[in-house]
């Protein structure tokens, strides 16, 4: 539901899960819940982490997808701006007010240049990624046509083994001629090592990242030979934001789940061996579900299934409970392993999902509650913004 | 998005990825195109089928979540109505005028129950199924209250192993407190086997069918002999609608996939051992994507990952070409096996989902092509309606 949607229409239980001011016993189910004091602190403290390592924080919007989250991580967490990886994605936190936005991916489609060219024009600066040479010039002749600026990173292939070029001849080679094109400026790199971030152990996680920090460090190196200037070093997410943050050689992160943690992410171990849902950072986001039929004694079904998740990276695991387990998940139903017999019909539950951002694209809302209490209600701007 | 919001705020490539008229190659990718032919064609056979057997066919609104697709199959295929999992997708359906709508599912809630006795009052039959006997005083309470029917189908759960009773004396119990109930109706038996449509083998679905087919006959020989007359007998899939339809036993089908296919169904065996997408169905619904980076010579990454599709049943493949394969999911981005350096940046590739049902619920719009134009644009109408 984009930020336009006509507010009036809008009924509780049919379109949207709650209302402010209710008890969060009457929220309706399934939906995503925030837990906002627990949000607040994951952002104050990731904000606190890049000021004492002397780096920005460009938070992933492409998480939460959402305008109010990038907001209050701004406000709250002295964010500098916002990534996402789609021009529609762009599109919405420009709309909604947010006026730094990197497009940490590329943007190929002419169609979709087009549109890059045109934020700037919503108030925003507008960065994106390149990885091509061949695309510079389709760039430089939007913004050109448009008599916009777009930034531009190269992107470096780190590790991940998606977009991005690999060796620094490369880089520099794609960075001169960025300097070079009218409309554009070099802004500096991207270099996102997706790969790692989920490796369970911190010390591989490390080797992961001093690959990449050596490849960094060697392109930003020649570029200064060059003359050029890196504005931008970025990369860093929640499985290494403390590699980057201290290497000397980013100066920006961009981290996404920390804020709301989900089960893939919680399972990563810190360097002191402990889960990182366990310390340092808290489950803010829930799937709340109830239960719907209990027909089997040992057995029963809730209303979380496959329309309120995403299990990419593994199933849900039920919030502050061990003597019930989330087993299955099929399209509209979850089945709960309940061998004592613990659960009734309506009882209520908070999932923890298997991965947050796909799961918080399958929603609509966000319902923020604090002391029992629903306090806000937040779309998902960019839910399905994927163009 | 839901049939109120305004299309005048629509912006092709930022909310919406086509207008009516287009040229097929001018689709902002990702996005869900639908073959309109195939689907004409899979709707009208499928139709013919039921008419054969003899039984009605009530469509799965859930898999489509659409109106404008529900519409069709009543129009072009006699289907008597829709099915569906949630209150929330049924008000969608009544709303955009369809006039019989079944929650084949379990409705617990207290305020769900209260809007589906309101459901009447859009004007359509409300159906749903009970399997637990003290659900019946809850409905009849809420239907009492509203002035309105509620028809209740007993749920026997005959090998999915989720909702549903077990026994035949479950089921007359509960048929009997529901036909003595103020406000209800009881109007037969639920019993989809979900768990079996997905095994390759027909004959080994074939034997869980039969199973199903002797517990439902029981069921329906027990409440005859209770003076009970079961008005519908509903079940079957993609994967079995002509084991029920021939059963004598079952009365209506509820078949969903069939009219899209994809790739888990896709892969199951008809009689003769042949693929069910390789004659039986004809592949109508893709993820349109395109190559945004092609960094590696051997790699190609393209715009569609899990924000533009769900792989909880496995990886699209690509139609229509086996020089190419999509091997890797990401937030954002799929990677693309190219060992011969096939694709280049821009080139277009038509993905067949894994699992139609939930790559339809992280998309606002179908794209409905013929002739290489743009003909329809339905909006998925029951997109994130879970509650």
């Amino acid at each position: 539901m984009n930020a336009e949607t006509k507010f009036a229409e809008l009924e509780v239980g049919y379109n949207i899960p709650a209302a402010i001011g209710m008890d969060e016993a009457d929220i309706q189910t399934p939906c995503l819940v925030v837990d906002l004091d627990a949000l607040e602190r994951n952002v104050v403290k990731m904000g606190n982490f890049a000021k004492e390592m002397g780096v920005r924080h460009r938070v992933h919007g492409k998480m939460h997808k959402s305008v109010d989250v990038a907001k209050l991580q701004m406000e709250l967490g002295g964010a500098c701006g916002v990534c996402c990886q789609k021009v529609s994605e762009a599109e919405a936190f420009a709309r909604g007010g947010i006026k730094d936005v990197l497009v940490s991916n590329q943007v190929r489609d002419p169609a979709k240049i087009d549109r890059l060219a045109r934020i700037p024009r919503l108030g925003a600066r507008a960065i994106c990624c390149v990885d091509d040479i061949e695309n510079v010039a389709d760039l430089s002749a939007a913004a050109t046509k448009h008599g916009t600026q777009i930034e531009c990173l190269v992107e470096i292939d780190c590790g991940a083994g998606r977009c991005g070029v690999t060796t620094t001849p490369a880089v520099v080679e794609i960075a001169k001629a960025i300097d070079a094109a009218p409309g554009l400026k070099f802004s500096g790199l991207q270099a996102y090592q997706g790969a790692m971030q989920h490796l369970d152990s911190y010390d591989e996680r490390k080797a992961k990242i001093d690959i990449a920090v050596a490849m960094v460090k060697d392109a930003v190196d020649a570029l200064k030979a060059e003359g050029l200037e890196c504005d931008i070093v970025g990369g860093g997410g929640t499985g290494s934001y403390y590699f980057e943050g201290n290497s000397g050689v980013y100066n920006e992160l961009q981290c996404g789940s920390y804020a709301f943690m989900d089960a893939d992410y919680g399972r990563i171990l810190d360097k002191n061996g402990n889960r990182i849902d366990q310390g340092e950072w808290e489950n803010a986001l829930f799937i709340l579900t109830s239960v719907m039929s209990h027909a089997k004694a040992d057995k029963a079904i809730c209303d979380a299934g496959l329309k309120a998740q995403s299990v990419d990276s593994g199933l849900p695991f039920i919030y502050g409970r061990d003597d019930v387990k989330y087993v299955k998940c099929s399209d509209e139903h979850g089945v709960i392993a309940d061998p004592d017999g613990k659960l009734k019909v309506n009882d209520k539950l908070k999932l923890v999902p298997g991965h947050c951002d796909p799961t918080c694209n399958v929603h609509d809302w966000y319902v923020g509650v604090r002391n029992g209490k629903v306090e806000a209600l937040w779309p998902v701007t960019a839910r399905g913004l994927a163009y």
